[in-house]
């Protein structure tokens, strides 16, 4: 189904049932509404103006639209900040980022929970039994602009309190952080500093826990928020909209409290960010690279245990990245299909006519600018509704044969001590799954810790600390694992394991880890044996003790090793070894793959096949089956569905 | 005629008289002093010491040189700003600027204002009826070192004086601004914030109305100096040495209250800054590029409104770019007399003598460092006091064939929103004048709103916002005018228009824009038709209503298309593309041309035709008329004057 | 003989005797330790935990090994900044250097200095005559993290106090730093400022006051520990280890008040850090550059006149560079060689064992992580245990036949007013020291002023300011002297001397210099005659009196002139020039030179000579002598030691 984003407050009221008419005749079941709207309605404290959001929800329910309301917490007006200053966040350097945006909180400021609950509960006691109010947004793109960790004194403060209830004793703490190193022994919770603004770098255990408090703020912050709605608003669904790239935060925890995942999809937009090669950049910059959305299309809907939505898909191009191409005639279109066949129950266009004004008036809607005629994207965004309305309710989304283990602290771990430059974790985790995309195989992402029973084979491209659960869980799978560099190298604190890593994947893995070595660019050691292609950036030299030898280095240490079922690839794969070692897993797997060109994907829902051209040239269907939408030929930015079965 | 800035402060007092007689030697009338001695005529306040620069004014003058006198409020002494803390300035990090160097004041300070009125009267009182004085320099290059905007206390207290008086009510503000979006309404002018240091980018409305704000301060402070000086100085003129690529104020305004304008040249040192590509860089260094101080001189002409000076030019290496070569042999006379033949009334040298201390000891000056003995440049600048003795006086310098519009508000609102990162305003202005240079043809610079009747062409490479005077003066046009792209897209508040780019000029353009596409590197979308090249960095899509189209992108939109004599162009275009249009459009308009090689460039002075050769390569003159200085064959950095008609 | 860096608090108790016993089976003699330990034997103020430091001494005395004790300065614990909150560091945007790492102190701070001494006191009064404790090592690596300069309100009160001593007057200060620029003077100490944080660049005068007020800091407060050390701890010596390329301070100066010098040896990080081109980057990435730790082995020597440590040699990869790649086998045993070879009396390893937490987690040690296991960088130490016992103790090191004077000062000049932004003191510094050595020469460096009769050849890669006993002994060389570009340029003051460059050196070299050209990258000038190549970066004019001209540059103005014994290059010379300036100078000395391949470099110990291969093929030894150690064919990552005469 499809939805959309929707500020009345931006328009004149009497537009608003033209545009509510207009909705449904595009074939949009939901709007979401109210997110940035608080001061139009608390223009200053106690003083409340609710007549226009009444009104507002009258005449889209009326119209036949379900209304999707958001917390509005993400734009606390100027007079919440200047009755609470020590709500605003600090960067890394020290300096304030004050009123004049948005997301301008830190979550560690109790007296903005104060603000936070006493807004929502208003909110929630006016709208919560709204016929029309179906769903609840819970704030807006946690951690979006950089905002999870903040490093004011109302951090430090919340810091303290979270190590003494974590540690109890100083001595604790400086056992655990091994702060005898250079003298850094505290005697008392006050002697704790910030982990920014020192001489060097600081301790790699402190800033690991400081990632870690800070993302369990952000769970408890929306946690509350969770139970305030539930508490007034019952039968609605609640869920939050995250963000691709953003990882700040253990999503999987935030995951836990809401009925459903949401994520904002901005393919092009994220291609432009994404740390490609030029020529790359160049080659999909008008269409997104083809793995980009899908990436986090599975990735939500396994955060959102098999339902979530795509709240915002732009329509356009938008305003935030460096360059802002208009995408292909088509692509608006290929990403909401993109998004149905990975499973979305909902694909929400952000926005229904692009701003005149404010700091997106450069972002496209499905309207032209302070008009009601279609864009681009919105005639494309009808052609979909039309689409849907032709091939009925789709069927669900199955259960992949391959998972990929998603580690939010193998980010923080490897960012806070990258050791070569380049070991880059959303880098690495996107090589790998489009790795296996390219075979045609569909992809689940899981929670480190998670059963993985049922899974054919299981991809770990790096988990630096393996938890007493997610060693539990490796050792329980029944299909293949394959372990990337690194994979068990720290403990839960930050120090290198006893055994040395894999830390407590030794016993699976039978072998350890010695020595790593971080290359820089033009640096490389070719492999050779089972598979074939070359380390770059990162290796490391194992001392193998009953694990088998698959390929060595061209100096004849071991690069990929097994035992059993277990796999542990001992380096940062180029292009050619990273598709050598993919295959030879999926061989060994037994799972039946497909080499895609670089611009076709394929993805299953239950029976019917998606295949969507990126690239510039048509593609003629391999695949056995009945034509549903498309044709056997697909043209360049076309997709086909396929019946299979 | 020849000036040169000269220190008396910095040298023995017994030097003075045998450096004026060397100036006059040199062919040197005017002389430029005192503008950064505060500090030597008053070290503690209230305590004079005048002997010195009454002695240096009564040396120079005796010997026949006419000084120039310069207001000190660039250079306020130490004393100045410990009484006055609130006078430092801080930048958009949030640091203070402060004493140290120089310009170390915002324009914000009422306390500094005070202060600058007391010295300027002071001095004025003094001087300003001193037989030897003829003329005023008000302060020092405003904006130099990025001194317009300043982001603190000081600044947005008076940012919120300026508010009020503009918007009246805070309702205004926010309808103004747009404030809706993201809840940024303040209900009181005290709400308001500087737009810095928030999370994300602030409200570009806000931005532009607090560099709208910075720039009338630079304009009130300018004329409240100008209104001392005139009061005590009767029949003395007044200027300000403003500076290239220092956009960031309305050098139109400051102009209006100045007898004429001043300009400080360092072609090699610009074009070092310059965003030329490498090979550029490289192939210009030693010569700067021929088009950097020609720009220049014309755009100070036309805003001195027809009357200016070279008060600074560089007399060989400066010190302040990142490399500093020493320009070849020839140059500091071709850069004099490109100054003359753009119609400068004086040439005046920085400086007379390199200094031995201080920051600017690396820079070159007419002697060498602390002697009486002339630089490489010096040998130069005697040669052109000989060469402009044999030639006589000057005719007059015509209005050229082709306008191009100089808007200072494009290039804050460029900058404001860049949407495609590459969009620089001063590389879009530089690339449309030199392509006109290299047909020959002379250029003024006019400002938005200026009648353009008379002119043949008018270019407007760019102009967000097209103000009612600017709509009025374009409708009435006599020649031709073409518009480059994002013309018309923004509001008076930065707001994209109701009827869609370009707004006012939908009227005369018979086109409107839907959407706007920018390209990284490496993109680009050819263009054919009546013109033909390729459109790079940014496109629009045109919808064409009565506008007949000239040429179009490979997709089939359009690229190029005119309603009657007005024509616009949806796209930057690469080096083939603009040539194209530019010649397409001199050829529609009657001008006659001549296709310069990369090195030559030409310029008449009436019925005088300079021509320079700023290659490696002799040039063998095309041109009728009598040589009156050089010879038919130009060689590399020399010129030739030919006398037609 | 081999030494070790040793952490017992890092280890259980109980690990130290099987540590001790295994070091001496490792052929090490010497164990430094403590120099971290401050909050594990304080960890409150006045409360002593000294058990488990007497016992690890005896313990490590026990087994035979000689203990270095370390003051422990570099680490104050978190209640010594707690308490004097005027010891942080600030750096030059202003921002405070916290707690949290290490080296967080000023030198400005006089409640540190108490500190300080107190601490020391204490621990010298406990270990002064400790039987086990033969040496002392204070603090550790002043400079390291970019320490020396401070600018907070701590350091501008110090730097006025140090100011009113220097120069009495504020007229005395004004006239030195040329303050009359721009309105600078102050009329009293209290107006100084410190000179950052302002518009734009400050005087150079100031700022180089400001460096040498901090670099004499450094020097004093090291003398105060040795005064301490000396009262308490009879016969025993004080060394510091200091670092390559942490140029901020005069070496020399602390160099006076220690026994010998110390260094810290990385020549992989070193070698990665290094402004090297890409390619020269990769090719050694994994050895060093052959010349990385030769020149500080070469440098420390002649700083300690004679006697010097490697105090800490990397065992394998380190944690700190962008990139930390594991050395070549067989590198380890080539860096202690090499130091040997270079006169070094004890090379000691960082560290024993790598840690298993803490910011260094990463950096490799002789044992494995937590483990007693040697790493493959302990078994190359053990190989060089046993090579050293074979060969017997190592005759001295000889005066070498070429000096190049090292001066601080220098590097700070050209940091102040690079004029060209690749005017790099350093890399200057290493290619015409690498050149030298690509010709079999041994090289010493040499202190400005000091004596420097006995070389047959001096080399002065630049030397801006040449004060009067650097001149004298220029002028009494008697062997061969070679300045480069900007020696002279500068008097006491930053200023440019009232003769013009060379200054004081024009009475030997019979030139001066006119004017300064910096070229940026592309641009370069042919150089023609006695030697060829071409000039990069940097060239001057000259104008020569009685000199001699050798080489010319295209434009026919000198390039390299001689008059006597001293001789000018007056440019930054590429490779090909430089090789050929160096290759003149030594013939014209007569120095017996050979060619070396680029992987291949020599050394002299007396009649030993030692020959390294850091390359890749095998290089056929061409010199006479009967072999001692290795064979007449050198493998790569191998060397050979041959008895000559």
């Amino acid at each position: 189904m499809l939805g959309v984003c929707y500020y009345p407050e931006h328009w004149p009221e009497d537009w608003w049932a033209q545009d509510a008419r207009r909705m449904r005749e595009a074939g949009i079941s939901y709007v979401r509404i109210g997110e940035f709207a608080w001061s139009r309605y608390e223009p200053r404290r106690g003083e409340f103006d609710w007549g226009w959001l009444d009104r507002a929800i009258d005449v889209l329910g009326a119209a036949g639209l379900k209304v999707v309301l958001g917390t509005p917490t993400c734009t606390p007006p100027k007079w919440v900040v200047d009755d609470n200053p020590d709500m605003i966040p600090y960067d890394e350097q020290g300096r304030p980022r004050g009123f004049g945006s948005r997301r301008h909180y830190t979550f560690s400021s109790e007296n903005y929970w104060r603000e936070s609950r006493r807004i929502v509960e208003i909110l929630c006691q006016r709208y919560g039994a709204h016929p029309h109010v179906v769903g609840w947004q819970t704030d807006n793109e946690y951690g979006c602009h950089d905002t999870i960790l903040s490093w004011g004194l109302t951090d430090l403060k919340a810091f303290r309190r979270w190590l003494r209830t974590r540690y109890q004793s100083p001595n604790e703490l400086n056992a655990a952080w091994g702060n005898a190193f250079w003298s850094m022994d505290v005697q008392d919770f006050e002697q704790v500093s910030l982990p920014n603004l020192a001489v060097t770098e600081t301790n790699p255990a402190a800033k690991l826990d400081f990632w870690r408090f800070h993302s369990e703020q952000v769970a408890t912050y929306n946690r509350m928020q969770c139970e305030i709605i539930r508490a007034h608003s019952p039968g609605r669904w609640i869920t939050h909209n995250m963000m691709g790239f953003f990882n700040d935060f253990d999503h999987w925890a935030v995951g836990d409290d809401i009925d459903f995942a949401s994520w904002d999809s901005y393919p092009v937009g994220f291609t432009e960010r994404f740390p490609f090669s030029e020529d790359d950049h160049v080659r999909w910059a008008e269409t997104g690279h083809p793995d980009i959305a899908p990436f986090f299309n599975d990735l939500y809907r396994c955060i959102g245990r098999g339902r979530y939505w795509v709240m915002e898909l732009q329509p356009g191009p938008v305003n935030w990245a460096a360059w802002n191409p208009v995408p292909k005639p088509g692509m608006i279109r290929i990403f909401t299909w993109e998004a149905l066949a990975h499973g979305a129950d909902v694909v929400s266009y952000f926005r229904w006519r692009q701003a005149v004004s404010g700091q997106e008036q450069m972002h496209a809607g499905l309207n032209l600018p302070g008009l009601h005629e279609w864009s681009q994207g919105g005639r494309e965004a009808l052609q979909v509704g039309q689409e849907l309305q032709k091939l009925g309710p789709l069927p669900p989304s199955a259960r992949a044969p391959v998972a990929i283990v998603y580690d939010y602290e193998a980010s923080w771990i490897t960012r806070i001590q990258p050791q070569g430059k380049d070991f880059d974790f959303p880098e690495l985790m996107f090589r790998w799954y489009e790795t296996v995309r390219r075979l045609g195989l569909d992809v689940d992402f899981v929670r480190p810790g998670a059963d993985l029973r049922g899974y054919k084979l299981v991809l770990v491209p790096t988990m630096p600390h393996v938890s007493d659960a997610a060693e539990r869980a490796f050792s329980q799978a029944d299909g293949l694992v394959l372990y990337g560099p690194r994979t068990g190298s720290k403990t839960r604190h930050h120090a290198i394991p006893p055994n040395l890593p894999p830390g407590p994947l030794a016993r699976l893995l039978k072998a350890r880890v010695l020595e790593v070595s971080s290359m820089r660019p033009g640096l490389s050691c070719a492999v050779d044996g089972e598979v074939e292609g070359a380390a770059i950036r990162w290796r490391e030299s194992l001392d193998v003790n009953d694990a088998h030898v698959l390929a060595r280095f061209s100096d004849g240490k071991s690069a990929l090793v097994a035992a059993g079922r277990h796999h542990y690839l001992a380096c940062w794969p180029d292009a050619d070894l990273l598709a050598s070692v993919i295959k030879l897993m999926t061989t060994k797997a037994g799972l039946p793959t497909v080499e895609l060109p670089e611009g076709i994907r394929i993805r299953r829902r239950s029976n019917l096949l998606f295949v969507f051209n990126y690239g510039d040239h048509p593609w003629q269907l391999p695949f056995s089956g009945s034509i549903v939408v498309g044709s056997p030929t697909i043209g360049p930015q076309d997709f086909t569905v396929v019946k299979q079965g």
